[in-house]
């Protein structure tokens, strides 16, 4: 088993950063040492196969995106990044773990769902995956089948409060899928809006004629997020299941997580970069010589936007700070516009929704910390530590620490990033979200379990990389 | 320098726990290493002067207990563990850094309150020790002063609003501290409780008679915390100043925390033991044969013990899991009965405030996490990482870590402590506020920048062991 | 037309009280006068037909009981009261205006349901009455005629969150229905417990064999009730529509109106005597020979009654006092034993839902009085005075004032009333929810629109005495 | 006694309006009747002296204005309406009774205080008038004559928070003025900031050199409104007083004042046209040819008028609505610019405090109905019937009801009124802080205790014409 030394960075924690050299054995990390050349009487970076100089930049976990939607079938089409494709793209941006989304869709066995998407991703990955559970179809069967899946190493699920006739679990189906929950450890992730009511306003919108992709965003109102997420609480707190509510993009739904955990109940929350940065207000002034208003489309995603002048973002950050949101995540859910975004041309509700992300959440979120949004410690914490404790990764990933994976980062401050189309862009899509975005570091060199597979501004690594990683219950609750 | 090897145990850390070894340099950790007898062809064990057999413990950082008060004059008597005692007493309970305050007291310069306080502990302390500065006279002086106190390594500063006559300050003297430690960095520490209201009812109940240490917390009611802490947080908004809120005990302060936190505002809270254990009731139902009633004076502190029958513990649990409170000191402030606590006989006024417990925190705060109430993790967090972070020590202190301070504890989860006078109690008391507590836990070994100074129930060390630490600024703020 | 003076009495409103007398002629009030025995030259007894002397009482308003189901089908039985008994009943207790409940069952037209609700009214009533509309299937056609309600003297509406297969609306449903009253001015009342989920518990719990008529109230938990309450105001802040909850019987409903009435949302809520004198404890307790555990049946209602050990009625009480809740209805909802509540015997689910109360109103409120719970304005306030506001009736009824019709009580403070079978029980049903219940004061004399209908404890009115009134829009907006 | 008849008109209550006419005999209200020309035979308007015809109108009782310091000292100088001009543009405003601020000054006896202000009021007022009593110098002596002060007819008190070294009370001394409150029933008004912050921040920014009154308003940040009115509610809580606090002018008050009242506590709020209105850029843009920047001194009053990108006024008037303010005074407290504002140009902490506003109430207010913001039916409760219940004056005053006094206005939704120095303008100050305000209604006549004081835009009092009122307790209480 070859040994690594990163020598000479900053070694960066939730806690805390330090000088350290990182010392690599095969997969994991055998050491992490203060700095100095020799150890009881060895001389270090003669002894290793492969010295890495990590001087004047930070050393830090791999990035954990905990939400992410690869080949997911949606409204007639499919999001256009496979395992393949976008892992590598993950693992360019420093990425080097993701938790996708398996699918039990209506009348299927949930061990079927499970069965496919281990099938599309094995072999395929770039980086190390793994799998929560989307319940699409709560019965007794799925009940069951929930039961057996932490076995699987799948210790969460998810459930849609929006998407009816799709996704959608009515109340009766989501307090019996907590109950299990509340049995079995598992964590409950729910996509929090009150799709019956939405689908109304989409429908009176349409009948408008208000079919441009900006009223997606009116149609998703924030009352009807906030409203979810009290529900999704409330129904948590009659059956003591934990809850992680995910893409939360509303202040008002952040104010009822908030308000649960100062009661103490087990309540988290997720939001994603597009929410941080971005405002419906992009949609809205969106207008190409190619698309035309229908340009808005690229940044169709559930929960939409919100409008800059409610100043949703503030609050999203804010809360970020305070631990009242927990973590990032990407939701990403690529779809290009030729052939899969202009599905919709004419008609909103027909738009794939999803956002591609998953190559940009580390350098993003960093800029937070350039621009004084966030601590570098809390970088670390809730793109990789938070991530790994809340599902049950912690131990081998999200932390620079003896014993675990060698999933490492080198990431440098001084370094440049220009994201966009012909640019960084990795991610299978004929266009970008984040276009013109310029980020003030640089992500260097990428480890995944003690192999270099990104370094220099070259990928590394091949297809099937990447393993399939059992977890375990959450590590994050109180 | 020696080297020594602490093999086999569990590290625990603020963010999880592992199977790693310690191997300590000296005073410092030089690396913390995955299990494994061989490192780069080295046999680890024979390479180092001493080995400490961890397995089936825990490794953790020594504790840092962030307020206390050796040999503080109050009421006409003084604390009565000096220094020398009192730091004894911490290490014995896995305790390796103390923040003491060194005073101001009115019409004194600053400068000679501190150099007074260190004079006192100057080579007599068994473990490290850092202060605070108490500001008991804000003027134009004061206040130049605590301008120069980063310098001295003292990051942080103490107001009291209550005491009127003694250390108290009036909110024209707390805005303009508050606005100096906005512009330098340094951290307010707040004792809020109304004193003038105060003042008021304790004077008429001694008038109507109410004379027994039970009426101490009578008169010192929920809402005079709950007032001033509410009161502390706004000017701390007006100024921009981060405030830390010291021995809170009232429910409804901490929700005036937690609401202040769900804004942003850097606000911060500290318990103590005392009030997650002990309730008003200890002191009304009090009596023995030589004391009567005024057994009850044991338990006198400020803020004083609350009912039971409010429930303030379990909201003060619940805080400490929920990060609402950051953290847990012991607010060390011994008094014997004889001669001390006695001055009180007749008029509870005249009791010396303060229950000692420097020795059992780290003890008394591992049954929470037998009880269930806390993480270990949280533990760790609560009593050393949390500590070192919000008061400026991180890096050095309050983290197993390559490069930090050897101060660490090794923990016996199959150990048993027994408190009480006469078994554990190594505090310079005539008596324990915490006689006939048993915790299931136990503090075996105790570093010391490398030494060990507490070991298989022998203490190792001696007077002055212990160096004065300069802290930074406060690494905790978002 | 004959002509009346109720001479000496306290004439009390929603603001004050002054001693005044009042001069009807024919239905309504000609004048109120301060005390004189002449006016302008007239001897004002000698002009009159008829003088009553309320010294020493009080003159109030006729209650208002917004909230009743006469004749209600309801689980395979019907309500005993017809509105003969039942307007009778009330009539007794000093209630002379009810609002009952018109119903659109599933399948059928608003119009057809109105029309058979007028048809069983009519000319049966000992007192007026008015209806709102039940709409037990929210369609195009159902919304299309809600258009129409208001011209029918219809200003109000319910819809209901529980009873999946009854009476239950989805959220679309919901949001439809609130949109055409934000348009029209009608006002949304809503029965708020989510339903679909407490069907589940339902089920379990009998699953499990707990049958009895307790677990009515286990099932329906406070979450279920707080969770639908706060859906229907954020259903309510999206289409900007008044909303009126029923019967709220959990403190945490409360919390969620008050929360929204603190931003300024036009929200009200009404509770029932029941839940501030009763607790789910009456059916734990409940026993007795005839019926065994059964017995508890008497109390089924939903929302049901809430556990004493959570003090969900001092809550109520103070929502009351602080205008969190606006008024006090029955939901007078009877039931026999014997043939109808039996019909849950061994399956709690099977209790028809209900309790009767439409005599008690005004008494028991009165007792809040006495017990200091509530002022005397109050009491006339939220009995009569608000209702008529809240319902469109405030003019005609609801206050002693000019021009309004002489719907008038003549309360006595030094009366006395025992409330049970047997007793003062002019409901038809073989039992009383409120057995036993002794009131300090009596209802002396009743008159609906000028005619003295209960007078000296005799029944003087007849079937038919009571006719329709059309209701305006809500008077009690902000 | 003459008599006199108001035909025709539509007379508003608090709870609702109705076409009735008023009967007046003498000082009081006979009656109040349904329309109709005769009455048990008597043809009404030949019976009376005099006919008032008010169709087309509203009758509504006489303004209470509970908020007036006629010729107060202060700041070197003295509020420039007397008794007699003050009360006189009262009436002309719709005001036909004031209560004013007796005042204790520093070393004074209460008594001489209070016999100072009847000796300033006796004989100069043109309408009724009451006192609350400023204690300025809290001890023992202040306290004993606190008990005496209800036999005075003298119900409530008013410390200040603000203003030290003036009439600064300190927490020690709010407390126990509140216990003997509590003991008597007195209510306990608050000036609500905290005085001592706000001083040092006023020196502050004078050492800056912002000495302009647009200062004045920064210094009084809301932070410091909203510490002292939570502290005020804390100490009212832990004493059990009743609390209103008086010219409530930012949210975050009002925010404090709602979730106090949530919890059921005896807390009230007044607010002032001034923060409905008007924001602190009217004195950051006010520039006038004579007076520069100093032109701002005409909206100098304490609180301070708020920002309006804070949108305060929208809180304010919300609170109105929901009833978490429950009425309006104006802070009446009229100086000069010339000789007596300007004793503050160049040091904007010298300018005499205060706004006049006594005559234009009524119409401000009005202007709220016209503008959607309240209820015709919430103006008068807001002007007169609440500030009669808060007051313990109803039942004489704040009502048209029979028994009440005469105090009646007639007035003219058809009619305008244009406010300004030389149009409507009767209070004795060379400017008005209302100057242009256009308001559509009018003041048509003025009835106190039955005499027409003005009409038809006729002065027809004289001074003499008003008596001072004893007030009871509080008639509002929960």
């Amino acid at each position: 088993m070859a040994t690594t030394l990163i020598r000479g960075g900053t070694v960066v924690t939730a806690t805390g950063r330090s000088l350290a050299d990182v010392l690599i054995d095969g997969e994991t990390i055998r050491a992490v040492l203060a700095p100095g050349s020799e150890l009881l009487g060895v001389d270090l970076a003669a002894s290793v196969d492969r010295v890495i100089d990590a001087t004047g930049k930070y050393v830090i976990p791999g990035g954990i995106d905990a939400h992410t939607h690869m080949e997911l079938p949606f409204g007639g089409t499919a999001a256009s990044d496979t395992f393949e494709t976008g892992t590598r793209a993950a693992a360019w941006g420093g990425t080097t773990t993701i938790v996708d989304f398996a699918v039990q869709t209506y009348g299927q066995r949930v061990e079927d769902g499970l069965a496919a998407w281990h099938e599309k991703a094995a072999g395929s990955c770039a980086i190390d995956y793994g799998f929560h559970q989307i319940v699409g179809d709560v019965d007794e069967a799925s009940l069951a089948a929930l039961r057996g899946l932490a076995d699987e190493g799948i210790s969460s699920y998810k459930l849609f409060m929006a998407y009816p006739g799709v996704f959608y679990s009515d109340d009766a189906q989501i307090l019996q899928a907590m109950q299990v929950a509340a049995d079995t450890g598992l964590m409950t992730m729910m996509h929090a809006e009150n799709g019956p009511a939405i689908d109304v306003l989409v429908r009176q919108l349409l009948e408008q004629g208000k079919r441009d992709p900006y009223f997606h965003g009116v149609a998703r109102a924030w009352q009807m997020e906030e409203e979810a997420t009290h529900r999704a609480i409330m129904l948590a707190h009659l059956t003591n299941a934990p809850l992680y509510v995910v893409h939360v993009s509303a202040k008002q739904a952040v104010a009822q997580l908030a308000a649960a955990r100062d009661t103490g109940q087990n309540v988290f929350g997720e939001t994603c970069p597009q929410y941080l940065y971005l405002s419906l207000e992009e949609q809205l002034g969106a207008s190409s010589d190619e698309w035309g208003a229908f340009e808005g489309a690229k940044w169709v995603c559930s929960t939409p936007l919100r409008s800059k002048h409610e100043h949703h973002s503030d609050e999203l950050w804010s809360a970020l700070r305070t631990n009242d949101l927990q973590m990032v995540s990407t939701d990403h859910c690529p779809f290009c516009m030729k052939d899969q975004k202009e599905l919709g041309r004419g008609d909103f509700s027909k738009i794939p929704n999803g956002i591609g992300g998953v190559e940009h959440r580390m350098d993003l979120l960093y800029q937070g910390v350039v621009d004084g949004q966030i601590s570098l410690e809390r970088w670390v914490e809730i793109t990789a530590t938070t991530p790994a404790r809340m599902f049950g990764l912690y131990g081998r990933k999200g932390v620079i620490q003896a014993g675990a994976d060698a999933d490492i980062v080198v990431y440098d401050p001084k370094g440049h990033t220009s994201i966009g189309v012909g640019r960084t862009h990795h991610m299978n899509m004929d266009h970008s979200a984040w276009e013109g975005f310029e980020i003030d570091g640089h992500v260097d060199t990428v480890l995944s379990r003690g192999r270099v597979i990104v370094d220099d501004a070259q990928y590394l690594g091949r297809p099937g990389d990447g393993s399939f990683v059992k977890r375990g219950l959450s590590q994050y609750l109180v």
